[in-house]
């Protein structure tokens, strides 16, 4: 029930497939257009089960903002067989972890259960997924739910920084708005228009059903075969629906030199600043990602050793890449207190303008490779981290990629493949987004890191 | 270089060992009281090295509050043979991912690595413990560090209620203290003492290394050795010293109806309500693990469906116990809007109140039960889970249990056991911590809650 976007300095472009220590994936298209993708891991004891949906905050109207995130708190509320503490326990009574989480572009709705109890999350999943009963109650009792988790969100600013981020590169457009929506819009949602958004976006050709762990490709179709089928949930659709096709489409960000700063009495001052990154389909990503790694993706990384080790001006500093469908975002986190806002900004700029002049040097460029390699390879242990590659591959381009070319990919980023992305991107002139309690004058100084 | 201690619903009591889905469990001690132990799962491609220190905040007089959390992050900062970069380079190279965190009775650095580096590890994180120059410079410039990570904590009132919770219970004593110490420490801790402190209590007999996943043990105990030997460590401790044991005692807690409030401009309230517990020593502490679980350890949890499902009063809630050697707390935790604590603290208060006279009835039970030995069997393919409980169980019990007998230590728990240590527990009058802007009006009920 928590909100997803941001990947951090470990690239996390990409996707898995039959190669380097993982399972065999396989696929099957049920009639109707449902996609059901499994990868198999038969030396663990678990598995991890999850529902895709093809919907996010982007896809709202203003008036609707935040419709993606309250349905998904909504699914859990009962069903037509179940009630809301029937779900729950279900899960909770075999250990299993049950979550979901809204992002900008997609809703994923998820069990890690022993792999004996798979068939059980299948059921649960499914069942709430495809009858849902929407009860006025109910969703009058989520509200108060949501409003407290934005309120939370709120009381986060080292997380709402971004959200604030993202309103100073996209604006009031689909992409600058918050998953959770906000009090007012939250407010303002009725169950009508929630039934209406349930019944649009949840029909099989916009689903992708994913599961990795110790499983067996054919039972799990014919589990969730039954699922939807109880539900008539296949039937209702066209039987020759065909499943919707990866967004696509190409969008220039035209954010530069904007400040955007949010009055909060924190300890810290929370602040990123960044600038358009490139796409998830765009080629530049690998290279995009090694770059990220070795500017601010680990302990050795230049804005870490600037910041923190060798200065001592912050806790945490990170840089991160988020590819949309049509754009991305290139931006760099860091958290200190106010009087040495102006030193931080300063070294993350000059870090970023030193980078967009000279790329990396071998040695870096080296080490940020080996990382993400070590880091994709660790990654295959985890039926989570599975699950979620096989659904997010499948939504984002419509195919794997074998872990074995994701590899091939990174280790072939070349010195200029660097530097021609670092000039593209990290020569822009940067935006910023600053939460915290400045002084009218370390406030006046933040345009100094952007001009 | 976090902190670490409390134990959310899943009980968290005991330690892994051969048995159901676990590997072999080896322990060697070396001459000098080095204690390794190993837990072999072939099934992995990885592995995760830690070496755990018997020293944690508790150990700290009050002028020294923070050192041991200080000097964990000073070991990072150099060693004889390696720069802070070399340090943090030479496992980013790789894609491991290295770490520590300190809590109130001891300390752990950690490494998770593929299989063919965990020599590397080993080398890296032994040369970290024995070898550290606490060179002046690097120190200062951690002191920025640290008084950082205290201002953030101070931004998260979700977790920093859990320090003011410890003092509200503990007073100042030890365990009342931060980890993290104060800004007044911080900034009064000087090279000398922190110097002190590392030579005191980072000798072997104090240490414990915990290895597992896919390594073998002797050539663990072997690299071990040699980065232990290459420092002079296991030479300059009498041949033949004996490991230190675990820490003994037992201690009555006497907070009753105590109130702490701390003002914060917070968009939530922040609140814990709880009591004395049951020290990890205690028999009692599977029924009580099993009675958190029911109470606060999921989201079909009696809390989570009061507060959250079928009021919509919170986002988040759980109850949690914390056992240390001579003692433990109980705690429920919520976040809520200020107009909301009344009613959330009543239900609280109710539900304690009604689980002390009647337990639980048969079928809460046996969910709590299952979703705890669920929990703990998903627990064991996580190498970095399986390394925790080898060395948390050495300093803690000084022996391994295996997992076939802490699920039988669980599934053993009755009715009655439920009933009594409801009672014992659940029946003191509550003390009670809260972090946020209350109006007076609202100040001045939350005595009720703990009358």
């Amino acid at each position: 029930m928590s909100v997803g976007g941001r990947v951090g300095g470990n690239g996390g472009n990409g996707s898995a497939g039959s190669g380097t220590g993982a399972g065999e994936i396989r696929k099957t298209v049920l009639p109707g257009g449902l996609r059901v993708l499994t990868e198999r891991v038969p030396t663990v004891r678990s598995a991890t089960f999850g529902i895709w949906v093809h919907v996010g905050s982007r896809d709202e109207t203003p008036a609707l903002n935040g419709a993606t995130h309250y349905l998904e708190h909504v699914l859990f509320k009962g069903t037509e067989r179940r009630s809301a503490l029937e779900i729950s326990a279900a899960l909770d009574a075999v250990g299993g972890e049950m979550n979901a989480f809204t992002s900008k572009e997609f809703t994923c709705y998820y069990a890690r259960v022993l792999d004996a109890d798979l068939p059980l999350a299948i059921d649960v999943v499914g069942d709430m997924l495809t009858s849902s009963v929407l009860d006025p109650a109910e969703i009058e009792a989520e509200r108060g739910v949501i409003l407290e988790e934005i309120a939370m969100t709120e009381d986060d600013p080292g997380d709402c920084v971004h959200d604030l981020f993202a309103h100073t590169m996209f604006g009031d457009s689909p992409l600058g708005r918050p998953v959770l929506g906000t009090v007012d819009t939250v407010n303002s949602l009725t169950r009508d228009r929630i039934a209406r958004f349930y019944r649009k976006h949840y029909d099989p050709p916009h689903l992708v059903v994913a599961a990795a762990g110790n499983l067996d490709h054919d039972a799990v179709v014919h589990q969730v075969r039954a699922a939807f089928d109880r539900a008539g949930a296949l039937s209702r659709t066209d039987g020759t629906a065909e499943p919707v096709g990866p967004r696509t489409g190409m969008r220039a960000v035209r954010a530069h030199g904007r400040v955007d700063l949010s009055d909060r009495r924190t300890e810290q001052a929370h602040l990123v600043l960044g600038m358009p990154g490139v796409s998830r389909n765009d080629d530049r990503r690998w290279a995009l990602g090694v770059l990220s790694t070795a500017l601010g993706g680990g302990m050795s990384s230049r804005l870490f050793q600037e910041i923190r080790e060798k200065r001592g001006l912050a806790y945490s500093t990170y840089s991160y890449t988020s590819g949309f469908a049509d754009c991305g975002l290139f931006g760099v986190y860091a958290g200190c207190r106010p009087s040495q806002v102006a030193d931080v900004l300063k070294i993350c700029r000059d870090e970023l303008d030193q980078a967009a002049r000279q790329g990396l040097p071998d040695d870096e460029l080296k080490r940020a490779i080996g990382q993400l390699t070590g880091s994709t390879v660790l990654g295959l242990e985890d039926t989570g981290a599975l699950m979620h590659r096989l659904g997010k591959s499948e939504l984002c381009w419509g195919e794997q990629l074998s872990v074995d070319d994701m590899l091939a990919k990174i280790s072939a980023v070349t010195p200029d493949d660097v530097r021609a992305v670092a000039q593209d991107v990290l020569d822009q002139r940067p935006s910023l987004a600053v939460i915290g309690p400045l002084t009218d004058r370390q406030a006046s100084q933040l345009h100094e890191a952007v001009a």
